[in-house]
């Protein structure tokens, strides 16, 4: 992708490495700061609906992931998060050469981070948007 | 489970086998008639979250799935459904022995067909529900 | 209705009593107890969409109201909640003689109360579902 | 506001008219052309939920019908559209000199249109963004 993106911020990049679904999944990170969290993956084969697209549950993983992983950015250190509602608007079928997923914060709370997400699929330069999700992560204190 | 479940139909257990995601689940089909689908899973190894958890990804692929065959075995032959939009609210962490997912269909319409599917962790004896999710189902003429 | 109904608690009917908005859309409070609350107001001719059933907001202040008050009745006395998201499927036009909304707790939390409502049209001894409704509540310490 | 709105398309404006629920709330209709639907209305005193903030039914009835009408305007001449569902993440109290609801069109599809509101309080130059919302609109021929 042309245009610059966030840097990925050492505790993200640590959190998304003991993620064993992203390795299922074969994503990789590309961004992960300032409220911002961007993630890639292929379709792979074992990923798949009944029809040969990727399944609902891989674009909502990504998309999932992204818009904790936001949220989480904007946290202090030593706070985590988790997905306590998320909301997904499927609009195309998951079929392209890779998944996209942005993720983004809307408003952070003391209590309540409230997160958007929206994952695209990537086909040569194409890039059509297949879901949206609106959703709301709780911090979570580990100390 | 020692309650009786629907049997399974044929077209139902055909498109479950044709879902990859499923198998790298480790997913099993339990029931598929009468407006509801049941499916089990481990929480496998490479399935998991930053702690250690099942990834909600997990949770919502079981969810989506079972919503989404709850609502195929009530379309005539030939029809396929796919999810038009689902929200999940996550209650407990997915740990346990099994994920279990029971959809059901709320109501069917022509155009759309409104669902909802709960998930439970299974450990031993004990049951407990950790996420709940409605969404809606709209049907697709393959023909 | 000939079931039997859970009481009201009075801290439920002095809230109900403080929104206006119940007012204006001809509320009754039926039940408010038990983790439970059930409200019913006709179709006012003020309150419709522009085909004369009564409009989704109606609908959907009926249900968050229900399950906002089902959420206050498991809470601790000078405790209040506030809705943080829910989602509304509707399911058919709000025609009949009369709404009924009945709010139920799914899972309270310390922090979160994840809730359900379900709508209702009466018409004579008719009972039809018109909407489901699944969110969170939070609880607001007013001390 | 300073910025320049769409027009408003004649049959928005007629629809519009006809919901009654639309008087009740004192809404006016700002734009409603181009895939976008903006609304006004105050916070009316009978309005308010049990601490005098307007209640959460009065943001989501601006918000759905922003959303709804920004659907319409995207739809050929006899179609109408209703709600099928729609989330709403609440971020702040309703309390100002004036509620603004903006829907969008996200995807416009044959039989569902994804849409997207969101409703900001304003408080002379102040705006506070209060809710988003996002869901699905179903085109309905009335021929």
């Amino acid at each position: 992708m042309s245009e610059a993106q966030p840097p990925i911020l050492p505790r993200i990049r640590d959190s998304f490495a003991r993620q064993t679904m992203m390795q299922t999944l074969g994503a990789t990170l590309i961004a992960g700061a300032d409220g911002i969290c961007v993630i890639r993956a292929p379709v792979l084969p074992g990923l798949r609906q009944q029809q040969g697209a990727g399944h609902a549950g891989l674009t909502f993983s990504l998309g999932d992931t992204a818009a904790g992983y936001a949220a989480l950015n904007v946290m202090p250190e030593g706070v985590e998060v988790m997905t306590a509602e998320i909301k997904i608007n499927l609009l195309s079928p998951a079929v392209g050469d890779m998944l996209e997923a942005r993720g983004e914060v809307l408003r952070a709370g003391r209590r309540l981070i409230v997160v958007r997400a929206e994952i695209w699929a990537l086909t040569g330069e194409r890039r059509k948007s297949i879901a949206l999700m609106q959703g709301t992560m709780i911090p979570v204190d580990l100390a």
